[in-house]
């Protein structure tokens, strides 16, 4: 079953990890931590199975306010994340550069997906 | 070029519109909103080429905190999006569930979604 059929059957995979990271991240190292997050998401979704999507995405007008939208398949899948190679890169690589991050735990309401 | 395409090259389609709503809903009501907002986000999805997605999440801890992150191909496909029947029925019919609501413009950083 391909990601995009477990996101639009979610009422099916009770066991996703839906969750909302937000970052305040030093502004004068913002493009330095951005590097850092596209390989480490690039990736994740190219070598984990468990993990579906991960969009992440700046404010407009604070560019430096980072949200990154993460489904996983399942809680083993998180925290087998959690100990990758490419997460523990980022993590260390970017401690210094993140002023503060919340984590939010979610329930899909609905996942709306096109086609083509 | 599928919307998941598009998503991973996002570099290449500057007119992508990505916005996170944010809305609180009165929490004895909360089930009839998500019915409107499951139906409106399926038909736009299905039937509008310029809505690629839209992902629509509640707070674990609180539930009523609902948070929409929506991509359009382009400024236009938003506009047409507000006049179609679905929204239109959406908006009409939960305005008096909404308490608040906050529209985030964003930028894509990396979008990552699995292909299989």
């Amino acid at each position: 079953m391909s990601p995009l059929e477990i996101l639009r059957e979610f009422q099916d995979h009770e066991d996703l990890v839906v969750r909302l990271a937000k970052l305040e991240i030093d502004s004068t190292r913002l493009t330095e931590y951005e590097s850092f997050l596209t390989e480490e998401i690039k990736e994740a979704v190219a070598k984990e199975p468990g993990v579906l999507t991960m969009y992440a995405v700046q404010d407009q007008t604070k560019p430096h306010h980072v949200t990154i939208m993460e489904i996983y398949a399942n809680d083993s899948a998180y925290q087998a994340h959690l100990n990758t190679p490419h997460f523990l890169k980022y993590k260390n690589g970017t401690r210094e550069m993140v002023n503060s991050l919340e984590l939010i735990d979610l329930d899909p309401i609905v996942f709306g997906v096109r086609d083509n």
